[in-house]
C-alpha cells in the first residue's frame, strides 16, 4: 500500500484546537525548518509522497460572518503549498511532492510552467492534486462575482486540464532539446510547437517555456466526491483521494469510479484509490487510549461546528452542542441521512451535535497499538483501497508515531515499502508504468504522432 | 556597495554560446544542486542577493521566425524562477532573493499569497522585481490578442501594484494574529479585513490569506527604461537596475529617477541604483585578457544579432556581420545614434555589424585583474551608482572568479561589506529603516491608521 503524509500550509488543518497542544509545531507553518523535518520523517518512513491540500479563500460563513473561521484558525490563514517544495525536495530524494493548484488560482499557461519547473528541480517528484475551488471568497477574490456552478467548474477544468496537456505533452517533441555544444544548437525549433489553443475560457499560443520535464504531465491526483468530480476523476486521475469513513464506504466509491474508469476505457488498476486517516498509536492499548483522550482536551468544537457547517452547507451555529440532534432534523434536512447514523449508532434519541461532531471525526480516527492500526489498515486494503493518506492530530507527532511504530509493522506484513522504488513518482506508484502516462489516458491525443 | 548574482532560470541569459564553454554548469539548470551551489557562492562573496530575471514569453522574432531563439537559446527555455527560492533559502541564512514577477503572469491575488509565503519562508529576504512584459508571444500564451501598448501596461502596473499593497499593508492590522494558545484564538477577525478593491482590470474581495510576513511588502525593484518605466521606478522602486554602459550613462539615468521621485516626494537615499557588468578576473591584466579571448571563442555572434534585433525593434536577420555599418544607417534609423558611437569610438567607416555587436557586449563588460575592476567599480560609486548587478559570462565562474578575488579587494577599499547587517533584506539594504516601507511610499496610504 502507499502511504502519504497529509497536510496543509496552515497552523490548522484538520484536528482542529490541536495548534494549542504542548507538543504541536504547527505554529511553525512558515518556517522551512518545519517543513524539511517533515520531508525527513517522511522519507525515513518510507512514505511515498506528502500530499498538501490547500484552500484558496475563506471556508464557508458561520454565524453568519467569518469570524469563527479566524478566530479557530479554520483553514486560515493559508500560505502558498507550491513555494515549500523544492527545500523539501532538496533534503530527500526519493519522497513525492503532490501539491493542490486550484483552477481558480492561476492561468493554465503559468501553472503548467510552475509545475514543469518543480517537476524538474525533484527530478519527477510531482503529483498534482486537481481541484474546482469551493470557496465563494476565493472567487471574489479572483475577480469572478460568485461562486461558479458545480458542473460549470468541472467543464472548465476540462478545459484547464486539456491546455495544460497540450502543454506537457503536444509542445516538445523527444528530441526537441538537442544540448549539442559542438554544433552550438540548443533546441530544435522543427520539434517545438506552439499549441493554438483556442477554447471557451482560454487562448494559449505557447509553445510551453520548459523543455519537458521527467514526467511531462505531473502524476495527477483528484478528490471530487461529487457525480461531475467522480466523472472527472474516472477520466484523469491515477490517484484519487477520499475521506469515506468505514472501509465499506470506501468501497462503495472505488465500485463507482472504476465503473466509470472502465466507460472511459481505462484499466482498473490504472487508479489508486486513497483514503484519509488519522492515527493514534500507543504501545498498548490503553496507552493509546488515554493519549486520544489527552488530545481530545485540545479539540475545539467550535472549530469543528464551522468546519461541518461548510461541509454540509448548513450553518450550525444556531445549534447549541448539547442540543438534541432530533432537533436539528426538522431543521437541516441536508443533514438528515448522518444525523440518522448517529442516532442509530452512537446513543439512540439523546444523541446531541456534540455526539455527531465527535462521530464525523471519529470516523475516520484509528486507536490503538501498531498491530491493531495495522489490522484496521488491512481491511481497508482488503475493501480494496490502495493506499492511506494520513493525517495529523498532532504536527508532526502524528508522523512520527506512524512512521517509527506502524510503519515496521506493515512492513513485515508485507503492506508498506521497505525500499523506494527507482524513479519517478509515477514510476514508484505504478512500477513498471515509465515516468509518462500510457496511452489509453487522455494526455495521450495531444502527443505529437511520430 | 551592494552586488547581486544577476541570472535567469534559462541555459544561456546574457553572454550567449558560453553555455558550450567546457567549464559551464549552464546546461544544470534545472537541478536544484546548481542553484544551491550558487546561493551558496554568493553568501560566501557576501553579496546582497541573487537577482532573478525572467522572461515570460518568446523573445521577438529573427529572420521572420523565431527558429534561432530556439537553436542558439536565446532566454529559452525559461523556467519558473520563483521555484528555486525556498531551496536556496534554506541553504543560506542572509543572501537575498529578488524575484521577477510580470504583471502577466499571474493575477495580484495570488501572486500576493505566493510572495507573503516566501517572505516568511526566508524569514524577510525577499524582494519582486516588477516588470510589464514585453513579449508579445507571452501576451497570447495569456489569451490576450496581443501586446499591451507601452503606456498602458504602466497603467496596468499601477493598479496591479495597488491591489498588492492592499493585501500586503492594508489587510492585516499588526496585532491581529494572536496566536494565543491559552485563550485558542488564533486571529482576530476585528483586525483582519477585506479589501474590496474595484478597479479597471481587477475585482478583489480579500482578505490577504497570509499572516503579515516580516517585511510585508517585498523590497521593490524596478528596470523600466522609457519615461513611463522611470516615472513608475520613481514612484515605487527601492532599487532600480540598468544596464547603461559608461559610469557618465548611469549618473544620467540616476540624475533622471531621482528627480522624478523627488517630484513624487520620495527622498534622495531611497533609491539604490545598480548597473549590470560583468567581469573577466585574472591575477594579472594580460591573463585577464587571455581569459576574455578565450570566452570570446565561444561566444554566438547569431544569438547577439536576434538579441540585438529583439532589443532594437529592428530584425537585423538580412544583416552580415561583416556588412559595413554605414549601410545600416540607412536601413535602421532607429539605431542611428548607436551605430554612430561605434563609428566613432571603434574602427572609423571601415566598422561592421560585428563591431557594432561586440561594442554591445563589451559597454558591460570589465576585464583586469581584482585592483583595476575595483578601480573601475570605484568609477560606478564615483557616478553615484550604489552597486552592481553581477552578470555572468561563465556559470557559476564569473560569480566564484568575482566573490573570491575582487570582494577583498573591495572590502579592503570600504566599498563592499564584510558582515551582513542584521534583518530583513530591507533592513541590509537600509540600514536603520526597520523591515517595512517608510510612510512617504504609496504603500503607505494602505495601512490603516490606528
Amino acid at each position: 500500500m502507499l502511504f502519504n503524509l497529509f497536510i496543509m500550509n496552515t497552523p490548522s488543518h484538520i484536528s482542529h484546537g490541536m495548534w494549542r497542544h504542548p507538543e504541536s509545531r504547527s505554529l511553525e507553518y512558515n518556517d522551512l525548518d518545519l517543513w524539511v523535518d517533515m520531508a525527513r520523517i517522511a522519507e525515513r518512513g518510507k512514505f511515498d509522497a506528502i500530499f498538501m491540500a490547500d484552500i484558496f479563500g475563506l471556508y464557508g460563513e458561520f454565524r453568519g460572518s467569518w469570524d469563527a473561521i479566524a478566530e479557530h484558525a479554520v483553514q486560515f490563514p493559508v500560505s502558498d503549498p507550491s513555494m515549500l517544495i523544492s527545500a523539501m525536495a532538496h533534503a530527500t530524494s526519493d519522497l513525492g511532492f503532490i501539491y493542490t493548484n486550484s483552477i481558480l488560482q492561476q492561468h493554465p499557461f503559468s501553472f503548467a510552467r510552475s509545475a514543469s519547473t518543480l517537476d524538474h528541480l525533484t527530478k519527477g517528484r510531482i503529483g498534482w492534486n486537481v481541484v474546482t475551488s469551493v470557496s465563494k471568497n476565493g472567487s471574489r477574490s479572483m475577480g469572478l462575482p460568485s461562486i461558479v456552478e458545480h458542473d460549470e467548474r468541472y467543464r472548465w477544468a476540462q478545459e484547464y486540464v486539456e491546455v495544460t496537456y497540450k502543454l506537457w505533452e503536444g509542445s516538445w517533441e523527444d528530441d526537441a532539446m538537442v544540448k549539442d555544444r559542438a554544433a552550438g544548437v540548443m533546441s530544435d525549433p522543427r520539434k517545438i510547437h506552439k499549441i493554438n489553443h483556442k477554447g471557451e475560457r482560454y487562448s494559449v499560443e505557447g509553445p510551453h517555456l520548459v523543455e519537458p520535464s521527467p514526467q511531462r504531465t505531473p502524476t495527477l491526483f483528484q478528490a471530487g466526491a461529487s457525480s461531475a468530480g467522480m466523472a472527472f476523476a474516472a477520466r484523469h486521475a491515477e490517484g484519487v483521494f477520499m475521506i469515506s469513513g468505514p472501509p465499506q464506504a470506501s468501497a462503495a466509491k472505488i465500485a463507482k469510479v472504476k465503473a466509470l474508469a472502465a466507460e472511459a476505457g481505462r484499466g482498473p488498476d490504472e487508479i489508486l484509490f486513497m483514503e484519509g486517516l488519522t492515527f493514534v498509536v500507543g504501545s498498548t492499548e490503553e496507552e493509546a487510549r488515554r493519549k486520544e483522550a489527552e488530545y481530545d482536551e485540545w479539540n475545539d468544537v467550535e472549530a469543528q461546528m464551522a468546519v461541518m457547517s461548510g461541509t454540509i452547507g448548513v450553518d450550525l451555529g444556531s445549534a447549541d452542542p448539547d442540543q438534541p440532534l432530533t432537533d436539528l432534523i426538522e431543521t437541516a434536512p441536508g443533514m438528515r441521512g448522518t444525523i440518522q447514523l448517529v442516532i442509530d449508532t452512537v446513543r439512540g434519541r439523546t444523541a446531541t451535535v456534540r455526539d455527531l461532531l465527535a462521530f464525523s471525526t471519529k470516523q475516520w480516527r484509528v486507536v490503538g497499538t501498531p498491530e491493531s492500526i495495522a489490522d484496521k489498515i488491512e481491511e481497508y486494503h482488503a475493501a480494496g483501497v490502495d493506499g492511506i493518506n494520513i493525517m495529523s492530530m498532532l504536527v508532526p507527532g502524528t508522523y512520527t508515531d506512524f512512521a517509527d511504530h506502524v510503519i515496521p509493522v506493515l512492513q513485515e506484513r508485507g503492506l508498506a515499502q521497505r525500499e523506494y522504488a527507482p524513479g519517478t513518482l509515477r514510476e514508484k506508484l505504478f512500477p513498471g508504468s515509465g515516468p509518462r502516462l500510457g496511452d489509453n489516458h487522455p494526455v495521450a491525443s495531444y502527443r505529437k504522432s511520430v
